[in-house]
């Protein structure tokens, strides 16, 4: 039995749009010979909706685009993911995360997931009732139990046991030959690999090949990766598809003569890759075809500008340089070199006029104080006005390019260098913007190796070193993992050996700083914990550990 | 049976001074002759935790101070909201939203919310496993149905049935004398009123007193209310608590003699209380005394003005007035007045020459452009500039005064007049920003008359008006609440009469600045759906209604 797997990117809330890429994908899949085509979770509506699930039209609309895909589809089943109503007089929330089995014209199956993640990113609970039970389809002899994401998730694999039922076990104690799963699976950092052993250890455990069907394609915070699996029942990956591109590919999930095919992490080309995707269609799906970005000669900016210009093309990429009376002559040239090995645009523009005028503005109300930490934010904030008014100006996407060990601990400044509509590398730690950087480097020279080497400055008052403020990098990423994405408490992490006064002022630093993240741009998520939608911390709080 | 009710101001994650405030209450209740106290949901650990539940302490910390209070307990029962851990090996979510008897030393019982609500500004199924049972407490003759919010919450007030269980039916069916609620219920307008006829509903249906304690002040969006209530087994309300105050008060539900105590709504007065409120919590609980605002001689930075004022004082309210070319004099003298029928602090400072310096500067960069919306949204981010300077300096907290209509299409600036900590009126549709001004200004001018007045106009080009672009408010606000709030699609509003172009102008600026309010300081939600964390909607999404 031959089924085909369309790894598509669908567009949230595209009814045309998705209905036109499923349709594309299905008939590709019937001349490659496929019996049965799989698309994603939710491949209708895109993945996540969201609360446009509420608007009055949004689920009658998404019902008419699966009637349409209902009407073409011929003796080949075609398995879709899409939002249905629940039952008007049926207790609990108000839709359904749903697949339909469409064949000859018609919906056959509607099949409802089971297990709603309502935890991190997701909020499936806030919208969707479980479904009842789980139940083979009989189709050309064989027995398919259709499940969608979360529903093959076992215990082993998530924090805790979150579910009381397992639709994996209730299908395979009714006999079924083969699993397929809808999934919309967000990429993070070792997560490929995760699915991996998972869905191997399921077609092992059940003795029946798993077939497992991922979305590609970014849509707000969430990059999802592909990576689609075939499991053979002797728990072997019998095919692997391509992480971080739209793929349609035939495959047998029965054969079991095939050999596992071998997998390879390599952690600096996934994230390169998660971001490159997640600013493409960023930008692209909002419509914008082009991007600014502040290059300060630091590695952010730097790191940022050469994923966007591999993201949309260089011609598409617009950078300023702009120095203050503190910036070195050195950071202005490395943002030159930098430019011209990307092919990309720099203007450079100094704030020095304007920080003056705005300095002698505020005079009359600053009078007789000693200059701050205020003029260094106002440097920042001018950076971010005059970005702004290149972005209005000309209409690109103002990109803003700080990382995730500055956002943790507020080394930022507030529509300031935190301006812009997409936070590219929000979500890499430090060290991991310098092995990104190493591994865009690792044939040639693309950022400057002198941005990559000298010592990071913000370059806000003279002679600034980022380690006047803040403990080495590797350090403070080793304690932020621990505070942020484990949610130890400072005493936990200093039991493990590492300074108190130095772990007491990263905790007092990241709580600080919640307000200010709270009016980040949407950053792309590619670790198991990001700030955004995944990590929900009030900011009103005396939580003292 | 006398009750004692504590209408506490619990501050999220503080456990010893929720602690202090919790037996503060209990003692001046005990000293007025309560048999039995109750206090707010979560009142041990404030409402809403949110993912500081995930902090390794935080169960545990909550818990210790949960045994303190116990053991300050004799043998008048204290009711206490808290976080208690799932059992490691039941399957669920970790925690339980819980609420514990404690007498004589011990804790006697602990109670499980058994209604989860997942919706709106709610999320407890990400953190929360809902009890499985409910079962009334025998003391001293009487069997005591205790609930926890949502637990009373009947089908007839909510949008749908949602939940499959009825928690005050299994306790009335068990023979239950009285139920007792433990709430941490967010105001909203109209919210008070509807509390009351659910409360006396129930009482009524079940034939049993029914006695509400609800929590007051606010954390981060959500403003709680208090209006605590009690309900005579007829179905009367025989108490009824102040709103927006803390309050301990002893009742006796059994009191089946006393009146229905009157009740009348007043919005402008409630909005005003709640914003107060907001403010004053927002402000201290942070950790702020003084905040900080530009006054442009509109309506919406005085009546934000004037809330602030009298919620921390007129002495730690800062105003300033920034002048462009394009300000008219009137608006200069506008903003003087209101500060000196607040008591406010206000400077002058144009920002002609920052303005200037900035154009000068893009000048290489924007030749032989003409001036466009670029050089006003200028003007507002310096404003935000001069202003986070402000903030900076002096350590204010910056309030932005956007209203929710203005939110709603976009007709703000980012990293302009949206900059601040706090939206005050964010959740005020402009015809409420009249509304609630003319309401201050019942028995004096506080709000100059020409303010209220004259025309609403950004001054960011000549003589501009809001109605050069906007369609009139009170036409924008019925749209909006249609389409914002109800959820209905531009061709139902149309069908209600409303002119298409108009409608469809709103929908459309509506959508495309998502991404602005993705970025906008966290609002005081007054209404029953405000933007921000009860309004979850993609940013990249095209579907097209």
């Amino acid at each position: 039995m031959k089924l085909g797997i369309a790894q598509i990117n669908p567009v949230v809330g595209d009814f045309p749009g998705n209905a036109k890429l499923i349709l594309a994908a299905y008939r590709e899949c019937l001349d490659a010979g496929a019996e049965i085509v799989v698309t994603p979770e939710l491949s209708l509506a895109g993945y996540p909706p969201r609360d446009l699930v509420f608007k009055s039209q949004f689920v009658p609309k998404c019902l008419q685009a699966l009637d349409y895909l209902a009407d073409e589809t011929k003796e080949v089943p075609l398995l879709v993911g899409y939002v249905d109503h629940n039952h008007p007089t049926h207790p609990g929330k108000p839709f359904r995360n749903a697949a339909a089995w469409l064949e000859n014209g018609e919906i056959k199956h509607r099949i409802w997931k089971t297990l709603l993640p309502t935890y991190d990113v997701f909020d499936e609970r806030r919208y969707f009732e479980p479904g009842e039970s789980s139940k083979p389809i009989e189709w050309k002899g064989k027995r398919i139990g259709v499940t969608i994401c979360e529903d093959i998730w076992t215990e082993d694999h998530l924090q805790r046991p979150f579910y009381h039922r397992d639709p994996v076990q209730e299908l395979t104690s009714q006999h079924t030959d083969l699993i397929v799963n809808l999934s919309a699976s967000p990429f993070s950092l070792g997560k490929p690999a995760i699915r991996r052993a998972m869905i191997a250890g399921i077609a092992h455990k059940a003795g029946v090949p798993v077939v497992y069907c991922n979305a590609i394609g970014a849509n707000d915070q969430l990059v999802f990766d592909g990576h689609s699996l075939v499991a053979s029942a002797n728990g072997r990956i019998t095919a692997q598809f391509p992480g971080f591109s739209t793929t349609n590919m035939v495959v047998n999930p029965f054969n079991e003569w095939l050999e596992d095919v071998p997998f390879e992490e390599n952690p600096p080309e996934e994230l390169y890759q998660a971001l490159v995707l997640g600013v493409r269609d960023y930008v692209r799906k909002c419509g914008f075809s082009s991007v600014c970005l502040g290059l300060s000669g630091g590695i952010d900016s730097a790191l940022t500008a050469a994923i966007a210009a591999a993201a949309l093309g260089p011609e598409n990429v617009r950078g300023l340089t702009m120095p203050s009376p503190y910036s070195s002559r050195g950071s202005v040239d490395d943002s030159f070199a930098l430019a011209k090995a990307l092919g990309i645009r720099c203007d450079e523009l100094s704030i020095a006029s304007g920080f003056e005028a705005v300095k002698q503005t505020m005079a009359p109300v600053f009078a007789g104080r000693d200059e701050d930490v205020t003029e260094e934010n106002m440097q920042a904030r001018l950076r971010g006005l005059m970005l702004m008014a290149l972005s209005n100006k000309e209409n690109h996407l103002l990109l803003t390019t700080g990382n995730k060990s500055e956002l943790a601990v507020g080394y930022c400044t507030i529509y300031g260098d935190m301006c812009g509509g997409l936070a590219v590398i929000s979500d890499l730690p430090k060290s991991r913007v310098y092995e990104v950087a190493r591994w865009i480097n690792r044939n040639e020279e693309i950022i400057p190796w002198n941005t990559i080497e000298k010592p990071p400055s913000a370059e806000l008052r003279p002679d600034q070193k980022d380690q006047d403020t803040l403990p080495e990098y590797d350090l403070l990423d080793a304690i932020l993992e621990l505070y942020v994405e484990h949610h130890l408490s400072p005493d936990e992490i200093i039991s493990r050996g590492y300074d108190e006064a130095v772990v007491r002022w990263i905790q007092r630093r990241v709580d600080l700083n919640e307000w200010k993240r709270h009016q980040a741009a949407p950053g792309l998520r590619v670790t198991s914990k990001a700030f955004g939608i995944g990590r929900r911390m009030p900011i009103v709080q005396r939580f003292i550990e």
